[in-house]
């Protein structure tokens, strides 16, 4: 039975490709992805068949997988990030649902998830994932805006830090402003902000600002928007004349316990070799 | 300078962990971490100087780690999962701003991420992570339960798909029931729930079950609960005798989008050799 592979192969960079990634391609013969994520795998997708489309032809993309794969190909669909969230996953399974005559229903589909866009973004900045979050598409191409901003509003009610995907297009550039709007309606102005461009990527910037600093105009589709909670803190760490700017957000720990003095410190307990 | 490596190593299976993971993790001389998560590494860590420390004494296996690499030594605090998520990445950044005496700020921090347990439950099953989800800690051991609670209403109110990390423990046995009743004031009863214990790894187990049949005694700390939001599927797809199920969580295609009766399906277009 041939295998369709359905492969989130991460930010970008191809350490984070963990080894099961690798090996689906590997196995694939065919390859159907978006061109640019099928680009930054540089050798590794050598010799394979590309199905390049464009951006838009998502349902295309998952149909045509499906097809291969039904023919006796094994076949991978692919795309950055995690391909489960926010991506082409899903489409897989709402084909298999609505299409039921298909013939797909012989596909082995084995679906391999990737460090998304707001994993690498926090892993780059400190901590700021480490208690409730949610992530929320702006995207309002298939997704009613009333629906978006009923869940903004429930974000800003829970206090979640929140990581925004498809924060801005060319042809989508108010939605982020009215995120913003809301958002200060429930968190202070203060709250530290981290705009995350090219993750892991050649050309990667990553900078904080704060909610009412946030500039919309700064963002673009490869750009990923994370606001902190309201216990979110951005600290600057300076060590003689070098600096480093971090984001974390607490578990509680504070609440719980009284952080050491220098002089109260523990000494490095024994250790076990292994 | 020396490092502190602060590494996720995903779910558990070695084939989901990448590459700059497993760098860090050869780089580092000592170990700091929860016994189990250092023998899920076998081999990878032979030679290294192990400080396992148990579950419950998370603030000293960060400040062990800072101490260690403060001292010059190549250092990895490691967790499962991603150690940005409700993990202990963010300990380590709460001790660098809360006891700027210790004499850290020459420790040059690199943080890893790893694929977290929602991702892992959600590859397996399909795609419930489609669409806008929240991820939310039931431990009430740092966190007041009025926070929690509030969360839970508005992951609710904003429909949001929802894992739960540290669903139950042995001390903490009634959270998950609660927040069953209260998510059911919001969603279906037939919502689709995901239960995955040891993903990934030996005895890994998942299933699907509903809101209204979700039991919570049949949960421990090392099972990831997930409920769909209220478009959610759960399908059931069957070849033959073989039968698999899937969950899946829409993006709106089908609002846009006719599907295509199987006589109208597109031919696979041609192909580009790469």
């Amino acid at each position: 039975m041939s295998k369709l592979y359905v492969i989130g192969t991460g930010p970008g960079g191809l350490e984070y490709l963990p080894p099961i990634a690798r090996k689906a391609i590997e196995e694939s013969d065919q390859l159907v992805a978006y061109g640019l994520y099928l680009d930054l795998l540089g050798d590794l997708i050598t010799g394979k068949t590309r199905h390049d489309r464009p951006l838009g032809e998502e349902i295309e993309r998952a149909r045509l997988a499906l097809q291969l794969a039904a023919k006796g190909e094994n076949t991978a669909l692919i795309s950055s990030g995690d391909i489960g969230i926010f991506a082409m996953a899903t489409l897989v399974f709402e084909l298999l649902d609505k299409e039921p005559e298909a013939g797909w229903e012989k596909v082995d589909i084995e679906v391999v998830p990737g460090i998304s866009a707001m994993q690498a973004a926090a892993s780059k900045i400190g901590a700021p994932l480490g208690h409730d979050f949610c992530a929320i598409s702006l995207s309002d191409l298939l997704t009613p805006w009333e629906t978006i901003e009923a869940r903004l509003n429930a974000a800003g009610q829970g206090d979640f830090v929140i990581s925004f995907y498809n924060p801005v297009s060319i042809k989508r550039d108010w939605q982020l402003a009215k995120a913003k709007e809301i958002l200060l309606q429930y968190r202070p102005a203060t709250t530290p902000v981290i705009i995350g461009r090219n993750l892991t990527r050649q050309d990667e910037k990553i900078t904080v600002t704060t909610l009412a600093e946030l500039d919309p105009t700064q963002v673009d589709m490869l750009t990923l928007v994370m606001i902190g909670n309201s216990d979110s803190r951005h600290i600057t760490v300076e060590d003689g004349e070098a600096k480093r700017d971090w984001v974390y957000t607490p578990r509680g720990y504070s609440k719980k316990i009284t952080f050491a003095k220098p002089s109260l410190e523990r000494q490095p307990d024994e250790a076990i070799n292994s």
